[in-house]
């Protein structure tokens, strides 16, 4: 097999077989292949797209292209969840606990963020003490023990994955939905997961901004986790602007133990509980979505969820006395109340620039090597279709520098009031096939 | 500028402007630009194609990536030929002398032959003593002398296309008619040459084995010599069974002795008045094609096409008693005579199969370290439309192995005989714009 041969079949619109695929994933990883053949490949691939067949076989061969995690000594149906991305998205910190106090195990691996704000890691990172590097046998019995553990992702997992996402990120070859697609569910599938809840999220603070390719994202990846043996459900949400309140790291960790205590924002709350709910389902634990989502409520109305956070808390050596106080984690220096200039409705937020903004504050990385500063960030005081007065407060800034007048302005610029109230739709669809 | 936008930006069906290309390809040359981003702006090319304008300013681009060939101090307008290659294709070795004997200066540069038989480089060799690497000065000096030399090309010229080809060559991007072209176009516009007339060959032993490809590759490289600067002419001529009689290197200078004695084989003469015609008149040496044809057709007639050939191989110190016993130059141990298993009419000699079996006989290299066999090949007795009975030689193997049992099957698979004689298509068309 020559990889020549397998980049013009693919240029010509054929369709590669999975000993193909296996070819192709094993020489790139092993280096025998080149970046500049894989290049013009994913190139061709991006005009020729692929079948859910050849993408499930890309995605396979991506997994196991490194270490596949066995979590097959934790008991039941694991269920891993995953977001597409955006900008104060805190569902994570408040999902884990809240679906592992119905008995789903959660034992999830996350990463740190690049741009916009922080990832998982690094929000849980706020909480002093807390670690995130487990050894493996650590992490399967804290899961056995309270059924959830978060760590981050190990280093051999999906390595296929990770030198095809530097290329493509260089090459023009990021916006294919084939390549997107086994790029997510690869690494799902490498960390061990039985089931996956995917949050495909869309508008102007997501990867795919308009809702018909976020559609197609979620079928694709839907049908390819089926595909290959884990059920799979996605949830098409709403990035237009950021979700809930919070956008930094320690902020997002009050909204999260907010959120646990009954206290979260709307449409966060909203988010957890479907995107829990099909957690649910996939894990076995109830019939129906709305079953489960009632399971749910009582966790969080109860104190089980909130109870169950401490207890991960206190597993990973974080000090829980910040789920009663939640204010010893707003630490920044400086708070400024950013004022409306007119009265009216909020009509739009947009949620990248918000998310840059808190970057720029520190709250998120511009490379690899820069550091994150826990405490900074905004807290959205409205949100779109909120009515606001002249010289009302929009948001907080939480910063440690005094002069803000750069984040402020970027801030005006992506904040619209006009006439009308508008209704923002949180959840676009639900994809179960 | 960066090189992934520049890649997203022909990717989504954009035109690069002349500063994009030249960064491109500066960048390239000098390793700023790796292969794997060249490669997927390569395939973005394939699919998105490119403008006139475009395919202009990346000819011009490679061909100024390295030496331009000054040909100022040779006097008169300096004709370039390109064929796209064929089998048995002894237009050059005839073409040469034959237009220079009107008139018209040819300063050119060859290159050796990869695959099939060789190149006109090897085909010069093949005469005793001919030397193909001349000073630049010899090289200006016989020009001006005689009107015709023809040498090796320079190591530097247009190193970009050099680097492109080898990599078109992995990535599954060679078949894209703006990057044949530009890569035909820069050699040579870097090589000198004043105007450039183009043998387009189409068929079965061609590059493009369409008419509609070629047609278009043709029309593409008229159209961008000219906006480069450079008056040009096409010609697209058939290569779906061997051009004249001879195929492989000795055989070829053979051939060409007789073509120039007036004993050419039909087709071959014609291919030189056509193509020969071209250069006369943009050489400024006739107002019209028929005017250079009859020109041409005298200098044939006269002897005088000869004489410059005798000229042509004493300056470059070859041989020059072998254009009166050119059977001096058939020196191979054994020739086999390849008997028609049937009578009828000659209707398929597929061309690169043709050439195929002379390379497996040693006049053609697998690799570029291969030796050439200057005295092996194959001579056609019989042409495509011709009457053949049972038993009567298609063609004479030149051999120096003895069992050339191989070589016999490949060649009766690819010679059909049938009921009905077919008068083949030489010339499909002349492109002046």
């Amino acid at each position: 097999m020559r990889m020549v041969d397998l980049i013009e079949k693919k240029r010509d619109g054929k369709i590669l077989t999975k000993e193909e695929i296996d070819f192709i994933i094993a020489g790139y990883t092993n280096e025998e292949i080149p970046d500049y053949q894989m290049s013009a490949l994913l190139m061709a691939i991006f005009y020729q797209d692929m079948t859910d067949e050849e993408i499930t076989n890309l995605t396979l061969a991506m997994a196991h292209s490194g270490d596949i995690i066995d979590l097959s000594s934790i008991e039941g149906i694991k269920v891993d969840k995953h977001s597409t991305g955006g900008v104060g998205d805190t569902t994570t910190l408040v999902l884990a606990p809240l679906v592992a106090s119905v008995g789903v195990p959660v034992a999830k691996m996350s990463g740190r963020g690049l741009g916009f704000t922080g990832g998982t890691l690094d929000k849980f990172e706020s909480i002093p003490g807390f670690r995130i590097e487990l050894s493996d046998q650590e992490f399967i019995d804290i899961v056995n023990k309270s059924q959830v553990a978060v760590i981050g992702q190990s280093g051999n997992l999906a390595p296929a994955d990770k030198k095809l996402y530097a290329l493509r990120d260089v090459t023009g070859t990021v916006d294919s939905i084939p390549l997107i697609a086994s790029s997510i569910m690869s690494k799902k599938i490498a960390a061990g997961a039985d089931a996956i809840v995917l949050d495909v999220t869309t508008g102007e603070g997501a990867f795919m901004k308009n809702l018909d390719d976020a559609k197609r994202l979620a079928h694709t990846m839907v049908r390819i986790g089926k595909l290959a043996g884990r059920q799979t459900m996605a949830v098409i949400s709403d990035m237009s602007e950021p979700l809930g309140e919070a956008v930094g790291n320690g902020l997002e960790i009050v909204e999260a133990i907010e959120a646990l205590q009954g206290k979260g924002p709307e449409d966060l709350m909203e988010m957890c509980y479907v995107l829990g709910s099909q957690m649910v389902v996939l894990a076995g634990k109830a019939e129906s979505l709305d079953d489960a989502r009632v399971m749910l409520k009582e966790a969080l109305e109860s104190g089980k969820a909130l109870e169950k956070f401490r207890e991960m808390v206190q597993d990973q050596g974080g000090d829980a006395s910040v789920i009663d106080q939640p204010e010893k984690l707003i630490t920044a220096t400086y708070q400024f109340d950013l004022p409306a200039k007119e009265s009216g409705y909020v009509t739009e937020i947009v949620a990248n620039e918000i998310g840059i903004a808190a970057m720029l504050l520190g709250a998120g990385r511009r490379t690899k090597e820069d550091d994150i500063d826990h405490a900074v960030g905004i807290k959205l005081k409205k949100k779109v279709g909120d009515a606001v007065k002249e010289g009302e407060a929009l948001l907080t800034i939480y910063s440690n520098t005094e002069d803000t007048s750069a984040v402020e302005q970027l801030l005006y610029e992506n904040i619209s009031i006009g006439d009308n109230s508008l209704e923002p739709t949180l959840i676009h669809g639900i994809i179960t096939e």
